[in-house]
């Protein structure tokens, strides 16, 4: 932590600062120039971060050095988090293209989604239960009777499965049935549900908060790492911005940003970010070209009947031709897809 | 609803429209422009809302012409929402002044700012003892002992508190001893959770999402609302923007706003929204002059040793004057306070 | 200047980075952390500012401890600077309405409305004869005719006016006519006009770019004190966002954040920050609350008929009873207006 | 044009808005819902759109069916605009990589450089003579004995180049010696040069402003197109948001957004975007993928000397490490490059 000292400063508040960071067992730099001071604080890093610098009499304002998490960091691991997902991995030179419907339905429209999305080559499917919903007069989804649908619809087509979680309370039910979990962008800073997911063995999408910087999304998965589950992938999703010619701005510079500041794989979800159905292919061959470890993508087989987000759907035909073009770049770039 | 086709859609791209209209029993209202063909969804607007227009073949986009919410809106109650917390009232012409630490540390921390903020003439008293807090290192609040604390004050100081609810497995827990429950920034979307307060009879003071459009507030509030509790008030407390002076930008407009679009009363944050002692005085000024109908201000002893947001809590003495000048204000704006 | 190393920095790179300093003059403080090896870097501020910090070998950031301006700055002018227009003042506990039509459209236009706003208290007159429009396809404005119109106005109704420059071609003309110039929200980075402004002897109101940092804004000021023009007031007008019920999202701290950080006057401007005609009025009252110099307000005789803006211009009698409220405010905040 | 009425809108009121557009030759269609009157305007759309509908009496708001612009719309031309600069081209099916230093410094770096991205597979230099600089005290270029080195390096490397041009007063001087001309992200709004470069026979790229919509985008397009001037490149280069950890978001999305929108060519500029080293290839190369016309890459053979943004410029070797990735790409994805 730097400590910048304001501009009249006196010695008295100087040796506060100084003598705050003694009692906490860390060591003060005082370097003086012409106009301020500022005080280096080398020590423990969690007990540094945690005083009010910014409330002590002298100070003008204290910039950190260091991030405040650390387990999901690249310093603390060198090499590349690789998750298997029953028969299907994500990282480790593998992209892993994840794709069905946005919420299950009907039996119908899963299983036909399902087996469109498996004969392109997707290796898991997505299919939600429960849907947060900005209106609470909109679907919300099957519940327990849309995972059922979805764990035979893995036993028929063999696809692993990711399903949302919404509520703590929900974690241990749905954990039950599903391969992965997905938290998504609204819950980011829910920390009790982060808390709930890290204590299951089972891997987890993590969506950025639409309004989350990258530092908080990695926060957010110090959250669930610490608890003990270390199968978290990052999941890119769009930003708000105030565009909105797109429903959110997909930050694509984030998956080569959080690639090198942490060792966890990263995906990149066009269909939310664009909120459009032409823009859903562009996006998705953006993502391999940039390093991202995988997509995941909305499909339907008659978007104009959806119950949620049935804009952004591609139809089963335009989902096969995107993996046409995904594998060709897969080659042109060395992944194995 | 407003459906724009797009330039070239044909014929039976728009008896498409129409159709799907009458089969929700909804009438459609055709515009031909030279350029672009216009169709006017006249009906139940839940069930028009609803349907994927974007999806639908030949549709360029659609225009909702009403507001997604309708308990929480001026059209549905023209008077103005008053809320009595035991003692104390917010709206109605009284500005209510809420005051305390934001994190309840220690009985004597509490006390002293209870005491204080009494004193200089605040209402009703503010203090967590659940804190949501970015990295899962942080201090996360004194729990349950934190609420007991402040029931005790609450006797002791004859001020009703509100404190935060992050979880809803704690709501039934945290209505036990709080007078006003808060739902805080982060959990603005957390539907399970705002339906858990949406069951209880205590006011709720729902703090806008850093990230919350106005139209996404008041659809949490509905939220809260269509569940039985109608008590709810809207709190401004900043958004998220490019500029980092300040912590968060307060969009003070958002009062007025409100005020316009909702029959529920408005407050202001100044201390979470700026994040800077000498920001509060000035921005507190400015919400009772913009016409909200409180604030929400943070205070505590010896800010440099907070735990949680020292950086922003105002001593008890700079309560005091700035409850002075509040005080000539809300004379010359005809206010009681 | 604080300059972090990277974790793995070696000893060569860190010799690299004192070497450089040493060129220019300037020492470095090293402080080696557990984790990171971090350099002050102490002498001449624009010198260290302006090296390539982030492309040497081993180097993670650089972070600033000084604002890059200095003119501008509370540190440079302790007491605050106080401007005169003819019979007008800005600052120094005097609080100057400024208000008239957006854009000058006709004789009898202009003359109704300067009437009405002397009459109501007004005491500096706005009125644009060159206008920035987004379409092309758009009213100009009337250009030198416009000029000489408000020239007029002034001799009639005994008020000092305010016009905009769009084009250092067009700043000496328009000094010619105006007694104070003003620089849009889209040119406050136009650094050829901000130089040209700079080298008269005018009062300059500069708007803030509605996407600028409050850094880049005193910069911008910086531009043009630093060609010895020192009459420059800062004027927020609301700064883009994701928020959609209002034009801008006006940033009503930045009034105190300027106050503090320079030595310059600020005021607001409810009109194009809101762009709703029943937003002006509160935001106008929170303007005098928050501790600004002043405000710019539209005042418009028939707004349904305005070429620019008309949505948000006050009609007379709306503002001749804004500005009773801002009498009563002024009184309890001891100002003179 | 969409004109929504307020809820209570009286029928005097629609049939004044009725009248109004009858008087500017415009028809309207009123559908009449149960809680909004809604009155779809046909006619001419300028004249439609001028009007200020917001601001008169019962109008709640007023939609735009239409964007405001016409030439550079899609609508206006079917087929991609592709433009030739000397020897390249950009669009019809050819990506161009145009690369260089960010600024002209001296003969010997812009020479080496030059050298490099011509070996390397550029097609067009890009270098600067005038830079906009945040702080008067920076680095403001080398003026016009940079463009006379730019020329000579032009015939070295038989190399076509572009440069910026900053103030209307130089676009005469500048285009007697580039090939393309561009406007940058502070000047995309600055009308005054937008016209003056219209007059011009050369290409222009046009950059974003950082903070401009789309629509914003193509309306300062629209200002060259409309003088005359059809050759206008569109350059995305990231805007502002609330994300720190690139300088700005690059927004990837507009990409395939314009080339639905318009005829023009779009190019994507990862260096000004990203302002870190490491993220320019990965973004680089996610701009073939998502069907962008070229790049524009900063390259510097020493960029911890640079005078500008040096923490952004590839080395000559990366950038030819990243060219022949490009070439792979373009392969897979049938480009000419």
């Amino acid at each position: 932590m730097i400590i910048v000292m304001k501009p009249g400063a006196n010695q008295e508040q100087i040796d506060g600062v100084v003598h705050r960071l003694a009692e906490i067992g860390s060591e003060a730099h005082i370097s003086t120039g012409q106009l301020r001071t500022v005080i280096g604080a080398i020590g423990d890093r969690g007990r540094i971060q945690q005083l009010p610098w910014g409330a002590m009499p002298g100070v003008e304002r204290a910039v950190p050095v260091l991030k405040p998490y650390k387990f999901v960091a690249r310093e603390f691991q060198a090499e590349d988090t690789v998750i298997k997902v029953r028969t299907a991995q994500i990282g480790g030179g593998v992209f892993a293209p994840i794709a069905g419907p946005c919420a299950v339905e009907s039996r119908d429209q899963l299983f036909r989604t399902a087996e469109a999305v498996r004969d392109a080559g997707a290796t898991i499917l997505r299919g939600d239960a429960f849907k947060p919903r900005t209106s609470p007069f909109s679907f919300q989804g099957l519940a327990e009777e849309g995972l059922q649908l979805l764990a035979e619809a893995r036993e028929e087509f063999d696809l692993p499965f990711v399903a949302e979680v919404l509520d703590p309370r929900d974690v241990e039910m749905i954990s039950g049935y599903a391969d992965m979990l997905r938290i998504g962008t609204r819950n980011m800073a829910n920390f009790a549900l982060l808390s709930e997911v890290g204590k299951v063995h089972k891997p987890v999408l993590l969506k950025r908060g639409f309004t989350a910087t990258v530092d908080e999304w990695l926060n957010a998965a110090e959250y669930i790492y610490k608890e003990g589950n270390h199968e978290v992938i990052m999941v890119e999703r769009g930003i708000r911005t105030f565009e909105t010619s797109t429903r959110n701005t997909l930050d694509i510079s984030a998956a080569p940003v959080i690639k090198a500041m942490s060792h966890l794989p990263v995906i990149i979800d066009p269909s939310h970010s664009s909120g459009r159905r032409h823009l859903v292919t562009p996006l998705a061959r953006a993502a391999i070209a940039v390093g991202a470890d995988g997509f995941i993508v909305d499909v339907h087989p008659a978007p104009e009947t959806a119950q949620v987000d049935g804009d952004q759907a591609l139809l089963p035909y335009e989902f096969a031709e995107l993996m046409d073009q995904m594998r060709a770049l897969a080659a042109a770039l060395d992944y194995t897809i």
